[in-house]
């Protein structure tokens, strides 16, 4: 009962420290409620409203992305768990299959509740459970008929990791030969340019679908997009109508993408090289970071700690500073050492590599003062 | 081909008299969408946001919800047709049962591209066929195991009828002798209210689970919600996540419920009298109403022109002085008359039924100068 009473006590802790915060070193920075209001109201709505996924700032978003990405078509969709059942239902059921194959890490497996099996009768077929991009002696290893064959780039319960440039084009030659449309699950595709050293419809290219989201690094609501041939992204709209996702308008989150859109996509490289530079540095001063360097924005870092010590450190420092410098710490594998996924934003820039890694380093190794 | 070309300049047309439309004399107006993002912005949007379907206003909206439906618990859907899949398959794997018994012209059945059937292996066993809400007959004929009952009240797509006060207890008390949890589409419960003669919390108190909308009378962006018991409730957001209901932030949309229901909740008595002087008034005037009188805020009004002459008058009145007078006109069963669904908001209220009868009539009836 005493634990009972302590978890509560630390929860009060913990909200009442959130709601107080007044900046982060990581991602785009803190903002609230009533702020991201007043900042969607900013942006240009339109003459008229999108209707049911028709028309107004919607189509014109939708416009944009399938240019940006070189598609015929894009979709949006309200989140990405509808957006990747809505477009691989479609790939699908124009083959006549019931089996995708998809990494054991990735979204659809590890946070969906196993909505593609349960909601859509269709099996996922493993391709790897290593926290590695797959091949394609993956691909080999899965015989027969398939729908679809998903990458998730980067894979993010991987670590963040991408395949390089020409293990990704072998990849897609090896879903091209068996004829199997390739699906590009990318939540976070924007932030993988600079690594793959390709642009955004080159990557594209190389798939017949992909999925892109605007939260995460493009800061905005909520909100995802499917892209890709015509008749393909039209099934997947039926496919939207009847998960629920046609509103009857979607406008806060369009205009939301729009704004994110412009706001973030151009600093990509920026959030790339920052997040190098920090991963240095925070080597240097006895933090250990996964992938090292960075395939993207984001990577996971390793503090010699448990995991209870260290986010107690990080909430005294926020309710002291009202200052976030990570996400909450989970034990690692290794006793007495723990790990926290940083990502790098517009607030991490701003601050600069080497200020974020002294405050980070001060915070999570207790060293202020020493 | 001369068709087609005259069918584009038509569309053009429309499109822009709708982008330059000022005011309406149906719903609650006309409001454009950077007004309505800056309404938003308006409203307290709390100290802290929800994150994918937990806590900030999202979790207040859903306490205000199920204390005003007097139910256990209450969650927010991004839309009905995901709202309802969510509540009636949570119903249906409680009880084993692979059937619901519905209403032939609900909008599960009409407008939902078969989901609940094809998503959720559920069949749609039909009360009936007919412009009338079901009876208790109407669920003898369907004998054997039920997943769950619903009523759509009012049933829209049969020309916005209720039940009785009476008749609802007695298909109530119907479905409790056997045992079958009932359902209410209550996309229309708010304005239900004047005519059942009794308050929300007591029509819910009859059925088991319910679905309510924030857009339509509330006048919100988007947005539902379903209420019923806690375990119930907490399945459905189960199925909400395999969906892909829940978003990083839903704030816009609770707000925007807020709002809708401070402003406009208190109002549904008011509509609902507007509405009935209003079919008064234009049954005089040579058009004839159903249900008259109404038994919301909307019914149907039928005028004897083609489709085509009265949705060009209506067109013309709007081009020229940016007022629409109605939506728009479809062929009714008897050749030469047409139909449409009128109704009652606040913008109706603010001209008075007499004037919003004597311009409509006006207009579809082209007295205009006679």
């Amino acid at each position: 009962m005493a634990t009972g009473i302590d978890d509560e006590a630390l929860d009060r802790r913990r909200k009442a420290a959130r709601a107080a915060c007044k900046s982060t070193l990581f991602g785009h920075g803190e903002i609230k409620p009533a702020d991201q209001l007043a900042e969607i109201a900013q942006v240009d709505g339109g003459e008229v409203f999108d209707r049911y996924g028709e028309g107004g700032v919607l189509a014109e978003l939708e416009a944009d992305v399938a240019t940006l990405l070189g598609t015929e078509a894009a979709a949006f969709m309200p989140s990405g768990i509808m957006a990747q059942q809505c477009v691989l239902r479609a790939w699908a059921d124009r083959r006549s299959a019931t089996r995708v194959a998809v990494h054991a890490l990735s979204h659809l497996v590890v946070h969906e509740l196993d909505a593609l099996p349960t909601l859509h009768g269709l099996t996922l077929e493993q391709l790897s459970d290593e926290p590695r991009q797959p091949t394609p002696a993956d691909l080999a290893a899965i015989p027969g008929h398939l729908g679809a064959v998903t990458l998730e780039l980067p894979l993010r319960d991987g670590g963040n990791v991408l395949p390089t440039w020409d293990e990704l084009t072998t990849f897609a030659q090896a879903c091209r030969d068996r004829d199997i449309p390739l699906h590009l699950d990318g939540a976070r595709l924007w932030e993988s340019t600079p690594y793959l050293g390709h642009s955004l419809a080159e990557i594209v290219e190389l798939a017949d679908s992909v999925y892109v989201s605007f939260y995460k690094g493009l800061g905005a609501l909520a909100g995802a997009a499917v892209a890709g041939p015509d008749d393909v992204i039209a099934e997947a709209r039926r496919w939207q109508r009847r998960h629920g996702g046609n509103l009857l308008t979607l406008l806060p989150y369009a205009v939301s993408a729009r704004a994110g859109l412009r706001r973030h996509l151009p600093r990509m490289a920026e959030y790339h090289e920052v997040a190098v530079a920090l991963t240095r540095a925070l080597t240097e001063a006895g933090i250990r970071c996964t992938p090292d360097p960075p395939h993207t924005n984001a990577f996971r870092m390793y503090a010699p700690a448990t995991d209870d010590e260290i986010n107690e450190r990080v909430l005294v420092h926020l309710e002291t500073t009202h200052e976030a410098v990570s996400s909450s710490w989970q034990p690692a594998d290794v006793p007495g050492w723990s790990v926290t996924e940083f990502t790098v934003g517009a607030a991490t820039c701003d601050t600069g590599a080497a200020e974020v890694a002294a405050r980070l380093t001060r915070v999570v190794l207790a060293t202020e003062g020493l």
